[in-house]
């Protein structure tokens, strides 16, 4: 039985304050309304029509990449029975049509699929049920369990106020009614908008069944209207992620303290400490452990690979048995091959590093191509940069980079060269020499340094200037 | 009706196990007396006095921008109702009198005004309900309702234990009784103290309604007498104010992980992610966005400014569309316009930066004032500070400063100035010119270098030194 | 009554999806045998005998620091009633023996000390009571409350399976009946394995005393099967160390936002911001402030010192009122006396600093001695390594280094020097000497710098290159 969607993501959603449309707003990194679109595209539809009106510009701009999607504009608010209308070109008059909505955002493909089975050439109707359904469309059942109809709050008898098991809005309808029911409906109420609900009503009516299903939790069938809702999902589909990662046998030192907003694959034995985030696509190998406090994003790591605390990776590759960190950051294309070492405050970007090298201290490594065993001084810096172009830094194997050098790219440093530390290198160096670009120590005489008066405590900020002063001082020649 | 406020604040707290008085330890980075003057304030009292005692100078100290209250020292601890009397000088005969804590920090403005209301010209009693009464005053109601007064724990029945209105000791008094009935407060009780409770006895004696308040929620009213209950307050106040800052319309990634210790003023669309903290007064700009394990203190940021995660502010502005970190520290003073970018391991402090400059890596700029569209290349420092005075660096618009520029203040590079890669500039340096200070780079011949007996791995530390080793070798010349 | 110990710990632990043995998983950084090895050490027994089966070269390696263990292997996995028989040899016919398990981590000495007297010469069962007990052995007791029995889930009637009170697995056992009741134990059951369980209803047939004590909290007897397990008494056995340490009077701004694995003693008025995590043994004195996001491992801290944000410690010592951080990294033998300040993107690695010295801004300090009141610029590195050897670097006191100093090791700065702004110094400088290598500031003329055509924006990237460009220029003279 070939299998329409209809996605609901016209709303405004004033509550949220916010000047996107309400669909737009994120869980886990994505777009509730992506989410939706994720899941329908999981069951395999014959077309997917997601109905838009409040921000369609910034709807249609930032799903842009999703080009199975039959965009349909709902240009005035009259309703969710309205929207569903606009798409009636689109469906054909066979087949069913499931109704979903772009802020109920964590409705998952097993719920969906059952839906559809209970639903079969009929209405299927999800339910929840809450300890206080006040304001939800209450499910009406006969002794026999049947479902005869959804009353509103308002139009609820006292002891239909006590039901508590509700309507989600989800529904899966049957083509071939769509046209006569949609038309049926009267927007004779309080809002003056045309309720799909109602056709739940129509549905009885005509003697079709509808054939309820209880969600399994709540928070699938959990619509969000505030920013306290959005949180509250955010951090259900945290602990859901959580949960899924230990199952699959992850050590988390605290599932309260993960954020995944994408896809995390994970090898044997992975270890991940406290208040860490991955985002994007990230792939840990086995024995990979991650320290505390890190942000990774897009990163293929590989295994025994050891991350130390305060690391920050963006869409980077690291080999196995890599030791990084605390505090490195790697940027886009940084490439590391296995057993690199990568240090507190180094930054690489767009470079290749290769097995056995190590940059350990204070230094910045852009556009570079480094051999293996090679080792980076502290406080070494790539020139990658003239203030138009880049220009790339290539340095051999087995080299040792003074400290403080200046690598001004583009320049090639042969294996086996060393740089003495402190050195400018703007001209090529050859296989295994030792380049200097350093001036003479020599000893400045009969100066007299700035001090203070003696009551005053020493300061606390660094940074010498020694030449000068205003103290009162014979002055050095200057250099 | 003219009101007055006693503050009771001369415990030590003792299972604070603290060198501190009680009321001085924090909520949200303020002590708990000050949160309880700063609402006194609120409700705009005729006079606020605080009752001192045990570490009455520490209190005093902390405090001593709170020009407007009467401090009242009870040199013995007889009792609250001993140190309500204390009070009695300041207290008029006319008007009524609020009675407070200085370890009930959360009590609320709404919470007391809705009190004050209830108390009318009579008694006011704010009760709470609690499950687990035990302890706790029980409060005793006739069959309309009506107070007729509270039994503590220890001469309560056992009908009376099940009660679970408890008094939560915050009243309003009518000042014209307040000597009267204070006077009659006995000490013979195991403590041998004069219990301010003791007053409501007094009053329904007098035939002066009690009129009793339940509040809203426990917290309001609850007090702090170890750690354990100081941290649970914390905790409750900082999911307060991550409510109130989702019902503006601000999204947080995890509302149990942020820290607000003061004000948060927040524009259109703020995104604030896991693990912040914020101090003392902050501004965020439509679109701003936090990123994980960002420490801001008194910072204003511009509209569609990006903080990235691991971010530290300190007394500082950003203009609008910046781009700041990761690990980026902005110290006091740090002034940056619209479009400035300041990237990892930068630190600013007490510096200008003008529109669209950029500092990426690696830097300090201290006591700098930099014009717009510069350039700071990686691993500048401006040498600010000669060991005893601090010295200005002034650079223009358009200028491209090399890596690792040392800049000895004081000294001003012109707009459009270019330096060389590892210079240290000490001279002014002349618009657009290319300024350098670089020794010539050449290659020292016959030059051996240190190698690791063939058998040893790699060692894994940084930092070369190409000059000294114990593998005998032809020594090069020093330069 | 002389006391044995067995420890039951041959378990794979399928469900934890890893290459470990079960027990080697860990709480708070140490494996669950460790902890339960720890707990029994407490109760000074004549023998503690592990039972290890399952990645036993494991098991071995990892607990080789433990000499006073009797390991005894169970090659054959045949139940808990098998393993306990494995270590007959090495219990004495008379005592008795205490059976614990290496997957029930967190029981303590206080419930192990109750079990013991409870147990008296007879058998002690420990029990727990669960909401849930499903899939548990329930205690059978008789109207007077003794213990008649233990009916497993499978076995039992539907009026047992509503006992709440179930077997945790820890016994006491009277060892002359050892033999005998292990020996009289059947493996004829689904299982194909002997259970220690079953020596209950023995002891009930030979008219042994079964004493039940119930466990105070369930996590103290909860076992570990997965890796949801793990997590969950790991995070218990956080709340519990908080907990502790807010009732010595620490101030916790969240403890649910503490990890605390190893030992940490604290001082007065401790504060520890949020998201901290401390390793192995640390200390704090009086007045210690740890800002948030602090990783601390094996530190002591001395009173009254101020760790900022970010900073990450490991086998390093701390005078008293120093400064540290933010982002400050101390290495293992960084030893730092009273008033020290080290700021942000500064690393101290096997150094020792003297009072009052400073390191404020972006450091790498090696293998160095600095005495008292010496500053060091930032930028400075101390070039310690030569590919082959470390070397030291010796500073005196009120030395003022430049910035952006190397210092090329072996070196020794005398007091009072100070060096230059980017001075490669490579010999040793002598008392209050100015030292300086630096080449000459000069103007290259004539050269054009490198500009983009008008239409491209500007760059983002830093690090300036002032000698090379596609744009075509008249080349400077290159120095």
């Amino acid at each position: 039985m070939s299998l329409n969607i209809i996605i609901l993501a016209a709303g405004k959603g004033t509550r949220m304050y916010s000047n996107m449309p309400k669909v737009l707003h994120q869980i886990a990194g994505k777009s509730m309304l992506e989410h939706v679109i994720n899941v329908a595209e999981t069951l395999k539809p014959s077309n997917i029509n997601v109905v838009i009106g409040h921000g369609k510009e910034q709807v249609l701009a930032q799903l842009a990449h999703k080009t199975n999607i039959t965009w349909v504009e709902q240009t005035e608010q009259l309703g969710t029975g309205h929207a569903v209308k606009m798409v009636l070109p689109h469906i054909p008059p066979y087949g069913r049509t499931l109704v979903l909505y772009g802020d109920v955002p964590l409705i998952d493909t097993a719920t969906l699929s059952q839906l559809l089975d209970t639903a079969g050439e009929q209405v299927g109707l999800l339910t929840d049920v809450l300890d206080n359904p006040t304001g939800y469309g209450r499910i009406l059942r006969n002794r026999d369990g049947k479902v005869e109809g959804i009353v509103e709050e308002k139009d609820a008898r006292i002891e239909q106020k006590a039901i508590r098991e509700i309507n989600t809005g989800i529904f899966v309808l049957p083509n071939r009614y769509l046209d006569n029911w949609l038309g049926a409906l009267s927007a004779e109420n309080a809002q003056g908008e045309y309720y799909l609900t109602d056709v739940i009503a129509l549905a009885v009516r005509d003697g079709i069944h509808v054939n309820p299903m209880m969600v399994r939790a709540s928070y699938l069938a959990s619509g969000v209207n505030n920013k306290i809702q959005l949180a509250e999902l955010e951090r259900i589909y945290q602990r859901e992620q959580s949960s899924a990662l230990l199952r699959q046998g992850v050590t988390l030192r605290d599932p309260a303290r993960l954020d995944i907003r994408g896809s995390l694959k994970v090898g044997l034995d992975v270890v991940i400490d406290v208040n860490c985030v991955f985002e994007g696509d990230n792939e840990l190998g086995d024995n990979v452990q991650i320290g505390a406090n890190c942000i990774i994003k897009n990163a293929k790591i590989g295994a025994g690979t050891v991350v130390q605390p305060f690391s920050h990776f963006e869409n980077c590759e690291i080999g196995a048995n890599a030791q990084i960190g605390p505090f490195a950051r790697l940027r886009p294309q940084a490439v590391l091959a296995d057993d690199v070492h990568i240090g507190n405050f180094v930054e690489v970007k767009n470079s290749t590093i290769g097995k056995g090298s190590k940059a350990n201290h204070l230094t910045y490594l852009g556009d570079a191509t480094i051999g293996t065993n090679t080792n980076i001084g502290a406080g070494t810096i790539t020139c990658n940069y003239d203030g138009v172009n880049k220009h790339k830094t290539v340095i051999g194997n087995d080299v040792r980079i003074g400290s403080d050098t200046m690598l001004v790219a583009p320049v090639t440093i042969e294996d086996k060269v060393t740089t003495g530390a402190g050195s400018v290198i703007t001209k090529n160096c050859e296989l295994g020499k030792l380049v200097v670009a350093r001036a003479q120590q020599v000893v400045i005489e009969n100066w007299q340094r700035p001090e203070k008066t003696p009551v005053t405590p020493a300061q606390t900020e660094s940074t010498e200037k020694p030449t000068k002063s205003k103290t009162p001082r014979k002055r050095s020649t200057k250099r």
